[in-house]
Order: C-alpha cells, then structure tokens, then sequence
C-alpha cells in the first residue's frame, strides 16, 4: 500500500471525478434532453456507471477506491481500517466531493456556489437509500471475496442498476449526498434531506456488513494505515 | 459450498435484488418516460441485465446464483442438485421474489398487495418464452463448460438481449412470472397468464438441458446438497 | 474441437439466435418507438451486440462461433479450415438464418414467408458494407492474435459501434444479409440489394485477412475438419 | 513489438476507424433522432466508447494504440517513447484521423472537403477539455501500473463518461480536433476554436503525466523505437 498522503490524494481526486461526473452528466443529459426525465436520467446512469468502473480499477490498488464514507466506515468496522485512518478517509471524500460539483458548474459556466432545491423526502425515498447502500456493499464485500478482479464492474453496474430500480436514484453515499446538496441542478437534493439520507445509507451499510461477515468471512487482510 | 441455510438465504436475497430491480426500474422507466414505451423498456433493461451480472458474480460462489426454478431443475436433471435442495431452493426463489416486488412497491410508495391485469398470452407468447428459457440454459450451461468466470457477464447481456428480441420481453423464470403477477405495474403479468409461461418455460429449459448435453457433455461436479 | 456434426450445429443454432435477435428486436423496436428511428436503432443495437457475445462465448469452442459465411471463407483462405468444411459451414449459416428469422416473426405473430421491401442500395452503402466487413475481420484476427479471451466483448462491441458509423448499418455478413432479405420488417433489405452487399462483404474480408497477415501473422494452429 | 512500419499503419489505420465512429455515427445519430440532442449524443457515444475498446484491444500490441498525440507526447515525456518515434506517430494519428473523417463523409454521400461551422470556445470549454485529457492520461497510466488487460476497456468506459460530463463533449485529443474541425457534420468544431482546444489538451496530459508519475510511478519499461 502507498503512504497515507497518496491514500488520500487518491481518495480526494477519486471523488472528485465521480462527483464531475454525476453532476457534469446530469447538467449536460437535462438541457439536452428536451424535457424527457427518462432520457436525461438515462443519459446521466451511463456516464456514472462507466466513470466508476474506471476510477476503482486505477485508484483501488492506491487506497481501495472507496469514494464513500458508508465505504470507509464499513472497512474500519471489519477492522480492516484504523478508525483514524478512516476518518481522514472521510475528510478527503468531502473534500474531492464538493471540488468535483464545483469543477463541474465551473465546465457548464454556472455559478460554483449553489444550494440544491429539489426535495428529496418521505419513507419511500429513505427506504430506497437503505436498500441502495445495502446493496452496494455487498456487492463490494462480495465481489472482494469471490472475484476481487471483478470488483470496479461489478460497483459500475450496481450503481447503473440502483439509478433505476431505488425511488431515490441511488445515492447510497454520504460524501456524494452532502456534496450533491451544493448543486442546484438535475442532481441535485435539498439540504432538508441530507441528514436522513445518510442515516438510513449508514443503516444500509450497517446492516449488510453484517450479513457479508455471515455469507463470505472476513478477509484476513491485515488492519492497514 | 456452504452449508443449506446461506445456499437459501442466497437464493431469496438474490432473486429479492432481481424482482426490485425488474419492478422497480420498471416503475421508474414508465413514470419518467413520458409514454414512450421503447424508452421506458430500454430503461427497465439496463438496470435488470446490469444488476443480473452483479449478483450472479458475489452468490455464484455461494448457491450457484441461479435465482430461477427451471434453473434449479435443470441442475438436479443433471444430478449436479439433489431434488430435495432443488425444492428448497424453488421455495426460497419464490419467497424472494416476492419479497423483493413488495420492497419495489414500498420504495416507490405503492400498495405493497397488488394483482397484476397486464395480459401476456398467446401461441407468440409462449413460443417466446420457450426459446427465452431455452437460451438462458443453452449461455449458462454453454459457459459453465467452456468460460465459467464470464457467466455472470453472459447471464446479464443474455437477458438484456432476450428482453427486446423475444415477444414477450423473456420473462424465462417461473419464480419471476409468479412474482411479477403481485405487481400491477410495467412489469406486471395478470394471473390467468402465469401457468402457460411456465410451462413454455419448464419446456424450453428441459430442451435447453439435453442439448447441453450433447454439445459440451455434463460437467463432472459431484452432486450437492 | 468437436466432430463435424456438432460443428454444423453450432454454427446453425447460433446463426439462428442471430437472426432471431437481429429481427426480433427490430421489431419490438419499431413496434415500441413512436416513430423515433434513433431509439428504435438504439433498442435493435443493444440487443444485437450483446447476443453477439454470449453466442461467441458459448459457440467459440465447439465450432469457432463464426456465423458467418465471410468469416468460415477467410479462416479457409488462412488454411485453417479446409474449404470443404468451409463450404459445409456457409450452409449451416444459411439454413440457421433463415430459421432464426422465421424463429421472430412466428414469436411476433407475424407470417413466416416475407419478402423485404426496403432498399439499400447505392455507393455509400456499398462503402460502408466493405468498411463494415473489414473492421470485423480485423478485430477477429487481431484477437486471435492479442486477446482470444477478449473476443466475445470485442465482436459484440464492434458490432453495435458499427450499426451506427457505417450508412447500411453493418450488415457485414452475407448469411445474415440473405435472412434479413426474407423479412419485411425493420431490419430487412429488399433482394435487389443482397448481391452487391455480398460482393462488398467479401472484398473487405478479403483485404482485412491479408492485411491482418501482415500486422499479426498467421496463428499456428493446424488446418482443421 | 513490431517494426516503425507496422507501429505506423497500426496508428493511422486505428485513429482512422476512430474518427470514422465519431463522425459517421454522428452523422447517423443526428440524421434518425428527429432533433432531440440528447438521443443523438447518446447514439454518438456508445459507439465511440464500444469502437474504443476494440481499437486497443486489437492495434495495443502493435503500436501502443495511442491514437492522440498528446498520448504519444505524454509516453515520450516518460522517456518510453523516443522523441522521433513520437513525432512519426502524431503524423500518422493525423493523417489517420482525417482519413477516417473522409470514410465517414463517404460512406454518408457528403462531399468528402468539409470545413466545420459549429464554434466551440470559452473559458468553460476549455477548462473541460484540459479534465477531459488529465482523466484520460490519468486512466491510461493507472491502468498501465495496475490493470494492463483492463486498459481497453477503462479507456472506452472513460470516453463514454467524458463525452457526458465535459462541457465540450470530450475531444481530449489533438488529431482527433484537427480531422473533427474537417466535418460540418453533428461532431464537428470550428477551426478557429481548435488551437486553444489542443492547448488545453496538452497541458491537461502533462498535469496527468505528472501526478501519475507520483501515484504509480514509471513503468520500468525500456525505450521503444
């Protein structure tokens, strides 16, 4: 593994990418789309997905591509991550996050500073973000002990599935949710929102860690940072 | 292989994704497409052939992934399942898939009961589920003998193909058809349709397992379960 | 490799399910768009790639997975397949065609017999029908070469690029243009047209096998049947 | 690897097939989506990410498959490509590209000379080209340390992304600038914006070039040509 600094620096840039990406996608499949929602959301799922698969094959042999808090959290529970290391993890996440949606609006010419508008509320929508980041981390737990090659296809198409299938579009990460709720745009989601999405995608995560030690074991990596 | 509980667990959980994901992004499609029904098909396909490649790739490992009763039958056709744990694993497909329709209907906020009045019959209908089965057990059986780890990424373009070339949208899993009838919504079935599906798929699946058989021979793995 | 029997049968069924999916899901395409050719392309695109992969993954073993009577004739001028059995392959090809054909219309209740009707004639069409073909023979023998695993993904994914930048929309295969001459659907070609889109077929598969000889080489195997 | 002859052929003949898929499915997409710009775009990149794949699959072990000048820059900048030897790549890249715009042009009956009318310029464009380069240099190297087979595929997948999330489209690609700004077509850029776009291009290539030279260090490869 390559020292803490590049850990983060990979962390940092990787959400960033993925952040440009979701909202970049999503302001350039909105304007273009001529008023039709399946098609824009269509036009933002494809670019997502690909861009995941990308950025977990180049940065996950960095610092595991986690992209996520949900991700990184999970990790120091299975004790496969310091709790510090984490932590500093998440800061990087945060940080790449709110960098990517403003190098995003800074590409389309928007303002880089904004609040989001749209409201995204209620039971379904929480339910759907349980089940999003359930989902996604037994695909990850999963996929690292049956086919870790297959690891950054398999998180591209669980996400390129999830957009659809979740009433919520999937967030399924915290990271993006906080920074999504600085973009006034297709992808963006009202600040009001923000707390109880990442409690129920934490809840998700929770749970399906959980479940993942019970289907595969843990892996016996060491504890690294 | 693990023991029978986490084999059944895996089976439901699997096929639970698998309906969310057909209803749900078939909710999702239909309520954003603005009545294109091609756009609003091509919406539900993407999710059902991406999340199809990731669960077949992290419960592969553990229960076959099958996810589909005249898979389980064809396994224990071939004497590679005993008959009793093909039964329990038909029941744990059926329960499911169930479960995972009423998590899609909680999800998007719609009554979780509901019966499906979409009519799917006729001889081009069940003409077409007979060859959608047929092909699914020729590209499992085919890859299982000749490129075992890409039959998850087989399995998902297979059924992302036979949702557009086979009339009826390849239902080709009875569990699916029966769990698809408690949905009235894009994906839903009406009941009276149910039982000729499955049987142009029981038919298709058992034709699929003998020419298997003459094309690439039985796989030698010892009877499970 | 397995005896000729079970090669003439390969390449029948899996022609067959070429066409099937090639027309079936130009149909269900056009039945579906509303009268957009750009998304009923789109749904008759996907889906024709990716069966492309699963039938090259499952029959690549048995009989080459070639499907086409352009491609049995270059691995015949590559002294890798005898002519005979070359010949005997370009059979298999016409007869599985024409059912996969027939195949789609009886699943779409339409009659078995047609005769197409829509033109595709022209220079630029004849262009693009030997630009097709060449690009096609190329990344076959560049695969054999580099990447034989990679072959699947690499035909399916050619093909659906090629449906799009080529002006005939890459038919590329003279048992494939003859099947789709006997429907009268969306991808059909009215029989005047079938003869000189052979002919440009054939010259581009004929320049891509002598220009592959010289990047690749020719790969050692033995001349087989 | 093959002699400069080959290495040549094998760059201008790809950068041709490149720019063929760009253009030629432009043309398509544009012609077919009854004016929605989205349809068009999406029909636009899927075939350019799929013909990606296939191109570096097929032509990476003959030349590297660059296919962009500041991708041959950048692996002399890393001294595993001789100064020279990137020099006689850029002009094949160059004279492949607009060859292949003339095959698309072609094969579409359009007047072969075209120059091109549609202005892309400002700061916002600019910025995205200089993203769109520094993910894709980034992309290359990554995968080059970590994932060398996965390399075609993450190079499609990031295009596929790019086209979506960059304000300009993702050109990220000298040559492919130059022979775009000869098509009047739907991928087409004015001449007068095309400096500034290839200056953005290489600056974002040498920032990449830099940071991976940190991330994953030189490949100890030794100097070609």
């Amino acid at each position: 593994m390559a020292p803490l600094g590049r850990h983060l620096a990979s962390e940092a840039l990787g959400t960033a990418f993925l952040l440009a990406a979701v909202v970049g996608s999503g302001i350039m499949a909105e304007r273009l789309a001529g008023g039709n929602v399946a098609l824009a959301l269509l036009c933002n799922t494809i670019p997502t997905g690909a861009i995941l698969v990308v950025l977990v094959l180049i940065f996950g042999p960095l610092s595991g591509a986690h992209f996520n808090p949900a991700v990184s959290l999970a990790f120091a529970l299975r004790r496969e991550l310091t709790w510090g290391c984490a932590g500093a993890y998440v800061v990087a996440q945060l940080a790449g996050g709110i960098a990517g949606v403003w190098a995003a609006h800074a590409m389309f010419e928007l303002p880089l500073w904004q609040v989001a508008t749209t409201a995204r509320m209620g039971v379904g929508q929480w339910l759907a973000e349980f089940i999003a980041a359930f989902g996604l981390l037994l695909t990850i737990f999963g996929c690292i002990a049956n086919a870790p090659a297959a690891t950054p296809y398999a998180v591209g198409l669980y996400i390129t599935s999830a957009y659809w299938f979740t009433a919520s579009t999937s967030f399924a990460n915290p990271a993006v949710t906080i920074a999504r709720s600085l973009s006034d745009t297709f992808a963006g989601i009202a600040p009001g929102g923000v707390l109880a999405f990442i409690a129920a995608q934490l809840a998700g995560a929770g749970a399906a860690t959980m479940l993942a030690q019970w289907f595969w074991g843990r892996t016996p990596a060491p504890v690294k940072g």
